[in-house]
């Protein structure tokens, strides 16, 4: 069997002509051992149970959108008869349950294959910082492979499965895409349920989904997207079919005063290029003064959601501190002093820097920005474990905090072959219509997938937006 | 002159057979020499200068909703000129500037009459916690005035003013309306702009408003509503025209086994009679099961929400702890030992029983409760300041914490003569519903205004609901 690329389309077209999705577990295995990377996957089921699980499929049936679809879950988030150790031996544990979206996703007929690898409680964008060694970026291992879902990233930047979850709160789900050349769907807030999530920051933390193709990732992401009144912070969020996008999009980049690509030159001709096709498409692209969002983002880390991730691991600090990592301890150390004041002080900032950023967006109907503003290398990291790490989250701290989603795309390569990525923001509830968007950013140029040489294939064109189609806002 | 009666139709009638506003001022200041109770205003205006201000409005312009209406504001409230006091001396400042509500009523032709008393920092429902010596219930000298905006409904309650702000977090705009046979109208959170206002718990309170009256009050809502972009928890607000209710609503009241009148059988027989009205009027009435929604009043000051309360008096307590009454200081000092981890988890345990209620409340229009479950003496509080205050806020505390407006109504007087009073209750934006509602309610039975012999009068029909009315949902 010659290798299949690793995208929805293209294994349901070889389920179609006869193969079974035993032989598609086949492949995942061997491509994991050709890759050699001990750093992706944590925990696995053996290929001959993976394989098991595959053929009790039974026979293709195309109407169950990801029927034989392997897929990974960053090992923050349950797998029934798996441990969880969020990256952290001492912390781990074992369900016998799913979590709500993974058995979402095996109930559309998708095959667990493994959990992968993160930054140690999904703090952290870099993927370094875990104790079970980092994967290797799939691009160049000499570049930090992006976390804090790295495993997840890495697994489909390979071409190894289609499909991974990760999670995001600062940016977990769209720097390692942008660093593996993949795409990043980052849902609104509560459209995919927590339920059986290790959280980092649980009121501003989801789920995300990693995938080759953009129309991949948001079909994966409308599987997983169903209403759990078991998670409190869920909201019912549409997620409509896909349709074209509304002709003349008004969309904000960050202005001359305000864009950072921290000496990065050439990321800044590809972010240039990436607005270039936007314009070329027919979108109005208007500058934007970043400053108010890049003090949102200061909240994150320096205002008091630090705690969220503090009351995840208090007990843990309190009995056995070695067990952590001691980047992480100092990061998420700080919550101990900060009071119940300080936090709605925060609380109250943020809701001001929320209103100052509001006129800055009310016109706009989305935003784009280089996902991540310069590369840094895993040499970068030893020396330095904070400023590479706060600096990659340069344009996505912000976005949780403000109850906006986003979906990290591949852009064409940059001059010196690095991935090209921007990411596309809008207010809550705009899933689709950044998914929608996203497809004509990614079918730009001459592509390919990750790190594969499977050429992008753009497939069929969406159909125009139904007439009936009303325009969704969710306030929050 | 004879005396007007208290209600914005009387004023304006006569405004429209010549009275002046200057002759309505002289009747407010003689109303109060009258009352003869130095607890209800911390501040005026002289006599003079109030009668200057009127004068100053010209010709009587019907156009202006509140043209020639006399209002005392709560003195957590700024008004320009004024001290605002917050009812501790120490804290007492005084701006150029009107609070963005006191600046909106003074726009529609309002003469600002007075400051008034309050449970120190809006901490209590019983009006008595101030340095000032408490005001006396209209109604009845020995029972507690109610609070935190104890001057403000019992200055309405006397008939000296047809309207007072107050505020309300746990229940200060309804539970002294009900205990002075006032409206309160709580509006949803965020409908009125805080600027200006010294905050209780700034992410969970509202300006609230007293009057005669629920069509006054409705009145003076409108008007005070606008959305102000300065105040980070401003939410633009629908304050439509009344219109009738829609016939046949679904009301939710506390079941038997969750109704707590803490003996007070009176005030059983009373909301019982309220609610035979409700079905009279064709309302559909279900028994609900109140134990989730007392589970979610208990975090308003067991939980976290305590510390909010620290953040305005933390300056103070440190450097001059003394100048707080020490009841004040015992239940904001119990921030001190709240990390901002335990807040966090607090904001979790909040989303938690919110969900849990939420299928309680799904299928309800409104819920109709007990404003009180009964009376308390100022003896009382004098054994025991607490545990009183504490019942008083039963159908009260949950309120804000679940995002819904409210609106105390007057109902006939109970059996022993004490006012009757219920609150209405709905989701948040439901305002204008609930006005609609409470008008039918009140209008039943022969009811005096307040603490006065002023006899009630219903007013005409509301119009039907425009065709083109859409349910308008705001969600949090």
């Amino acid at each position: 069997m010659s290798e299949i690329p690793m995208t929805i389309p293209d294994l349901h077209a070889a389920y179609a002509r006869g193969v079974t999705p035993g032989e598609v577990i086949r492949q995942v295995y061997a491509r994991l051992a050709q890759v050699d990377d001990p750093g992706i996957f944590l925990s696995m089921p053996t290929e001959d149970a993976a394989r098991a699980e595959a053929e009790a499929l039974g026979p293709f049936d195309p109407a169950r959108p990801l029927w034989g679809i392997p897929f990974a879950v960053k090992d923050n988030i349950d797998v029934a008869g798996h441990p969880t150790t969020a990256a952290c031996p001492a912390f781990a544990y074992t369900l016998t349950e799913d979590a709500f979206v993974v058995a979402r996703l095996r109930a559309a007929g998708a095959i667990f294959v493994g959990k992968t690898n993160l930054d140690q409680f999904a703090t952290g964008l870099v993927g370094v910082r875990t104790p079970y060694g980092a994967p290797r970026n799939a691009i160049d291992p000499l570049i930090v492979p992006g976390g804090s879902s790295a495993g997840s990233a890495v697994a489909v930047g390979h071409g190894i499965v289609p499909l991974a979850l990760g999670t995001d709160t600062a940016g977990s789900g769209r720097v390692p895409a942008a660093l593996n050349n993949i795409v990043g769907l980052k849902p609104t807030l509560g459209a995919l349920s927590a339920t059986g999530v290790v959280p980092a920051c649980r009121s501003i933390e989801t789920i995300s989904v990693f995938a080759m193709t953009v129309r991949d990732a948001y079909a994966a992401y409308r599987v997983c997207s169903a209403f759990d009144p078991a998670d409190a912070f869920a909201r019912d969020i549409p997620a409509p079919d896909l349709a074209a996008p509304a002709p003349a999009p008004v969309i904000g980049i960050p202005g001359a005063g305000s864009i950072r690509f921290f000496g990065d030159d050439v990321q800044a001709e590809a972010f240039a290029a990436a607005v270039d096709l936007l314009r070329g498409q027919g979108a109005v692209v208007r500058e934007v003064d970043f400053t108010p969002l890049y003090a949102v983002a200061d909240m994150l880390y320096d205002g008091a959601w630090v705690a969220e991730r503090y009351t995840v691991i208090e007990d843990l600090l309190k009995t056995d501190p070695e067990a952590i990592l001691p980047v992480t301890r100092q990061i998420i150390g700080k919550a101990e002093s900060l009071s119940a004041a300080d936090a709605f002080r925060g609380i109250y900032r943020l809701k001001e820097l929320a209103r100052a950023a509001a006129p800055l967006l009310a016109d706009l109907d989305m935003l784009c920005v280089p996902t991540i503003p310069r590369f840094y290398s895993v040499a970068d990291l030893e020396a330095d474990p904070i400023t590479p790490n706060s600096n990659l989250g340069t344009y996505t701290n912000f976005v949780n905090l403000l109850d906006m989603c986003a979906l990290a795309v591949p852009t064409p390569a940059r001059g010196d072959g690095r991935p090209g990525s921007v990411t596309l923001l809008a207010r809550a509830g705009q899933d689709a219509a950044l998914a929608a968007l996203a497809l004509t950013l990614e079918a730009a140029g001459d592509r390919r997938l990750g790190a594969t040489g499977w050429p992008h294939d753009a497939g069929p064109p969406l159909p125009p937006a139904p007439a009936d189609r009303l325009t969704l806002a969710v306030c929050g």
